[in-house]
């Protein structure tokens, strides 16, 4: 069989100019999740089927890579269905495998568990540009911390590690599921339809409030219903500073004024703490997508970049479904890839890099005089500097100059004695 | 479906202790090699099936974790066997994504090519202690490097990382397949068998000199064969400090002297500018597993560990299975968790650790209050320390000595105000 030169269809191969920007990334992160209190944790990439066919994963459950049966274990004759075949598969998401550490290691982590997770997760997507079947994920989780607290140190981490990776002026969105359900139950919702008046929601971006109310009314609720929910997005429009407050008070009895003052502490001292340059935004359009969440969400968002960059918040209730109690949890997931993409169209360049010397070296040197060269080069290596040992080409200045581009500034050619007669 | 806590069969969770030691000696292995002008490349975890079954991975093409085709391409009715239901499967080693990325990506990289390459690999071993199904290898590879430089360049980048990691007293054993082949015709075998005798050679560590020869004769070979084979080995042991020159002069017209002087130069330049503690010694009876090595073999072996911790070699006919055109090759790979294992179990201590804070709140304190708690330990962060904000448990005593235990040595406590009656 013809060996493929190319990756396996949907990935990709990550070249050095782009693994250097990970590389950095990958190390802000961990320095700068350490300073909070955060340790990286690690699970395997292959999770056993049925945990991750256990509803969580919601739509991403559709896009398994699954792993076949070894062994006297596949029995392709009597197999009828893919669950015959298959006991395991590569994780979809962070959150999952997260949630079954904790289950399995509970005894051995402090309490509160504060976890970051880097690492490649996979979803057998239509291949498409710019998005792949593997691609990293990072996550912050803190387990066991019932209170804001959670919220206030995942904001305030991943804030200021995209302050150290230069970003500016982006916006943190933040809403709460209550809130969210408060509003659908005050415009007169019935509870059973919600999810379904969140999807809608969700598409205010792409499709404005007239859209919405269209979809609302097509899905065959009341024009009443649609017009009051309508109503307080547009009555937002007005108070752009105090929507919170704003919103807490036509919502009255609705609303709890616990989760109201719970979500505005949260706000403050994000703001207070800042570290970076950017908004904390209440934003009571924010629905995010997995059904798992019960409390804060959050998302990034970067100006230059369309789109999420990131987000997360409270699941109060997955723990449970594996250990048989609930323990309370948030969990930050930055947009690791999109990142990593932003920094490479820019142009960005990594601080405090390695000066780099090139020693280049004529062909058929003496033994001796290579030894020498060699320690010359272990001895500049000590002192910091990158030293690439290469042969000389017998093409010099193209060498050279594909060596500059590689960012090697300083070269020394290391000649063979000329034989003597 | 019951959840299931455990990690899947073979595979383990990686908790915070182990996982600081192996970021540690990720981040050692990723600033040595990068001095050494190494490049950090990454390739998929899932390579395509053929690929796999190239015949460069021996014996580990038996454990390879399959992926199930996905959508209409899986036809469960039809499938006779395992091949018809996959397409992909998860890499076994880190070499044949390697080749198969340089000849992907040949035109966009330097020549010669350093590559380093850190990440996990899966073979569906069976399950036994200290032993998993998915492990990291870190491999490092020069392609299109014909001379010793490579052998050189791999050898120093690789002791002096295991030298910044503590290790000392350890070796480095040294060999060349052309040798071992030189000496197998020299006894008289026949060339077709060289392979048999290799891997009864390999044994000697386990059964002696003994042993070798009883295996010899039992798999057909003349008993003259094998007194004339063992004899190189035996007169070896009067030769500690000169063996290559002893068994050179023995082989004679049966070893091109090249080859002795190519083997002799990359011990006396290792030897040369070692910047760890260790010794290169010749080793005849050294013989590495895979058939695709062509020239120089290697392994590092250190004193606390049985075994090999590391090896490789130089393997310039795998290249051209994917390009059509040779490619001279070398690599190393370190043994990644048998390194990391030897830390842990020494108790090894990171240096320079960043001065760890707990700051415990007291539930209820007041909005403003926590704000200024927040903005107090981001100022600390921005010093350099890790600093811990939690909620302060009823049990104070206990909490502390569980955060003492992660390595906390200063604590501030905040609690709310004192209610006004």
């Amino acid at each position: 069989m013809a060996l493929s030169k190319k990756p396996t269809t949907g990935m990709k191969d990550i070249l050095p100019q782009e693994m250097r920007i990970r590389d950095y990334v990958i190390s802000v992160i961990q320095d700068t999740y350490a300073q909070f209190g955060f340790t990286h944790i690690e699970t395997p990439c292959v999770e056993n089927i049925n945990n991750l066919n256990c509803k969580a994963g919601g739509e991403n459950e559709k896009l398994i890579f699954k792993i076949m049966k070894r062994g006297e274990k596949l029995n392709i004759n009597e197999a009828k269905e893919e669950n015959d075949l298959t006991d395991s598969g590569l994780r979809y998401d962070l959150t999952v495998p997260l949630v079954r550490f904790y289950s399995n290691n509970q005894a051995s982590l402090p309490a509160p568990f504060k976890a970051l997770q880097i690492g490649p997760v996979w979803r057998a997507d239509r291949p498409q540009r710019g998005r792949y079947r593997q691609f990293y994920q990072c996550d912050i989780d803190i387990l066991g911390e019932p209170s804001n607290l959670a919220e206030i140190e995942l904001i305030t981490a991943t804030t200021t590690t995209l302050g150290k990776l230069g970003f500016k002026n982006f916006e943190i969105r933040i809403n709460e599921r209550r809130i969210l359900k408060a509003m659908a139950a005050y415009a007169g919702f019935a509870e059973d339809s919600f999810d379904e008046v969140f999807i809608i929601l969700d598409k205010m971006d792409k499709i404005g409030m007239e859209g919405v109310r269209e979809e609302l009314v097509k899905a065959g609720h009341t024009e009443e219903s649609a017009d009051k929910y309508l109503a307080l997005f547009t009555g937002l429009n007005e108070h752009d500073n105090d929507g919170l407050e704003y919103i807490a008070g036509v919502l009255g009895e609705y609303l709890d004024s616990d989760i109201k003052d719970n979500l505005s502490e949260i706000i403050t001292a994000v703001e207070a703490t800042k570290a970076a340059e950017f908004k904390t935004v209440f934003d009571p359009t924010l629905v995010r997508g997995m059904s798992y969440y019960t409390g804060t969400i959050f998302e990034i968002a970067i100006p230059e970049f369309g789109g999420s960059c990131g987000g997360g918040g409270r699941y109060d209730k997955m723990v449970g479904q594996f250990t048989g109690q609930d323990t309370p949890a948030c969990g930050f997931s930055i947009g690791f890839e999109r990142i990593v993409l932003l920094l490479l169209e820019n142009g960005f360049e990594i601080p405090g890099d390695n000066k780099k010397i090139a020693f280049l070296i004529e062909k058929g040197i003496d033994s001796k005089r290579l030894s020498e060269i060699m320690i010359e080069a272990a001895n500049l290596r000590k002192e910091g500097y990158q030293v690439l040992v290469s042969r000389m080409n017998k093409n010099k200045k193209f060498q050279r100059a594909s060596l500059e581009e590689q960012g090697y500034t300083e070269f020394k050619d290391f000649y063979r004695e000329a034989l003597k007669n």
